[in-house]
């Protein structure tokens, strides 16, 4: 699942390690977490998100306690005056898609097969329960040693400002509670059946690899599924000549430079803002956010974070669509090409690239 | 008041125009703000301060908000679970002095003649409130815009970093309501009387100006007064020849230096952080914090903020001690010099300048 969570969060998200740590714990200590579909879920069911807050850097270092996730629900009970249901992530790509599942584990609560996004993104405003009505507010906030905050703000988009300077002013690692909403709601604007996903990715991976097939090849028959409106293309594949990595503001900005190997230009590049943004062959662009873009070791498929990317790796890029939720208008809003800075319309990939245009066809 | 407001300030605090501005309209709408001593308040009454957090040069350009401060009193009675029976300033220096008063005025509720330090100091942690076991949290928060936020840290010191930096995602100006404490605790550990100090300190200076008489000498007359335990020199007057300022997070650095006039040489120098906080002869320290320190006009004995001074100003400089509970070791262990960086043991002004020692003897 890690594995999966990472090639879902595009690059961004945080490293799962340690949630998986948790989770190994959990097990050892003969804990499950249950895992629920959405459709299980009554309409009156009270479901909220767990979720870390935090520079990805700080996280890989900081050993999240079980004991904070704990009081974190208790205290959320109180808070929303209400018995918590079942958990939800807000973003599976990365970090966030353990805490709900080790809190599960741990309480005995079911986690909805499901997130806000299908991916990663680095704001509390950027999840579909936020665009189409759900808000992050009210939420409750806590750190390890027992400080605790609550935030009620106008817009998610100021609860993020706020909750990131909450988070910096704590040492950088807060949890916190957010879209408190109805089973209806998450049946109606969650991004559906991703845990499930990041198992079957991980699982395609490891069984490839155990097999001696191509990873690749045989993840991409899997994920590039037009009947079910998923679409996957192999990008490009080559060595990295270059990347730049920058912290501003605790974000991560760079930009990776590829090329096939025949000769030093650049000819594939992508673009970085915590995750994988854009993906551009010579300039024209092959996949944009929130289209989902995977960086894979070329030979053993391990999927890449950002900051795994270095100089001289021999790599596979891949662009996966995002859910048909994820790309309308209204989510465009919030989190398509131009709220990044990049100029362009969102087109999918499987307009960008045509089927059988991918460098491995599936 | 706003005059000697900004007296006590000790040159910081922020410009209380503002809030002189909303006083005046309250009172010309015919609304009178109550002003009570502690001693009249029952033991079990409720009490809490009302504060503006912000950048003082932010706050001058920030009208305060009638509604605003209604809004925070209404759901800090409810955040609280009681009715609020009286206000009190947390800092009666500068700007902070206006805001409950306002409220009061507005609501009707009464005020409380005394503050948390007698003077202005740049952290939530330093009134005599929180050195005695007052905490400032819970503290609820609350912008112009309807974004609300609570706050309840471990410590104090905590408290103030995630409220700073609350303060700067919202815009640089929030109000909160801070100190929730009993009457009993208001009559224990509050700076007493010192609403009633900054009207008779603004009184005086209008009054010698009228008269024609040296305003000065008039003000060191009323403040010196050994058996009330009050001690006031003037330490040195003379022209700026040198201000150098400098904003750091948000924080107001600088240093002044004072010449009497024979050569170019500094001869005195005062070091502020927000507020004066130490001022030496030749480099031996005549007055250091928490003992106040005021830069008047030397003609009309105006009160000048830190901000306010500039090179070649005539200006006469006073030293006046601080509340005897703002002199234990408690409070020094919070608010004296080595808590801002000065490396001596605090001694009070009646020390370093012997009775007669200073300029113009009262």
């Amino acid at each position: 699942m890690a594995r999966g969570a990472v090639f879902l969060g595009s690059g961004g998200g945080g490293d799962p390690y340690v949630g998986e740590l948790y989770l190994r714990q959990q097990l050892a200590e003969g804990r499950k977490a249950k895992v629920v579909r959405a459709s299980e879920l009554a309409d009156d069911a009270f479901v909220i998100s767990i979720a870390g807050v935090g520079a990805p850097t700080v996280l890989v270092e900081h050993l999240v306690s079980t004991n904070t996730l704990m009081r974190l629900l208790e205290a959320s009970q109180k808070f929303y005056g209400r018995r918590v249901d079942a958990l939800i992530s807000a973003e599976i790509g990365g970090a966030n898609s353990m805490f709900p599942l080790a809190l599960g584990a741990r309480s005995g609560l079911p986690v909805v097969d499901g997130d806000g996004m299908g991916r990663a993104f680095p704001h509390l405003e950027m999840t579909t329960f936020s665009v189409y009505g759900v808000r992050c507010c009210p939420s409750l906030l806590m750190d390890d040693s027992g400080n605790v905050v609550q935030v009620d703000t106008v817009t998610d988009r100021i609860a993020e400002d706020v909750v990131r300077s909450i988070c910096a002013s704590l040492g950088s690692m807060i949890y916190g509670s957010f879209y408190p909403m109805s089973g209806r709601q998450v049946k109606e604007l969650a991004v559906h059946d991703t845990i499930s996903h990041t198992l079957e990715i991980g699982r395609r991976i490891r069984r490839a690899r155990e097999s001696q097939t191509d990873p690749i090849r045989d993840l991409l028959d899997f994920l590039d599924a037009p009947g079910e409106e998923r679409h996957a293309r192999e990008l490009f594949n080559g060595r990295i000549v270059d990347v730049r990595h920058e912290t501003r503001d605790g974000w991560h900005w760079g930009v990776a430079l590829i090329n096939s190997g025949r000769g030093d230009e650049a000819e594939f590049s992508i673009e970085i803002q915590n995750e994988y943004l854009v993906a551009r062959e010579h300039g024209r662009t092959v996949t944009v956010v929130p289209d989902l873009i995977a960086v894979l070791d070329a030979e053993s498929a391990e999927p890449l974070t950002a900051e795994m990317l270095s100089y001289g790796q021999r790599v596979s890029v891949i662009g996966y669509s995002a859910a048909p939720i994820m790309r309308r208008a209204e989510s465009l809003a919030v989190f398509g090409p131009r709220m990044f800075g990049i100029d362009e319309d969102f087109r999918g990939v499987e307009v960008l690239v045509p089927a059988g245009a991918g460098r491995r066809a599936p």
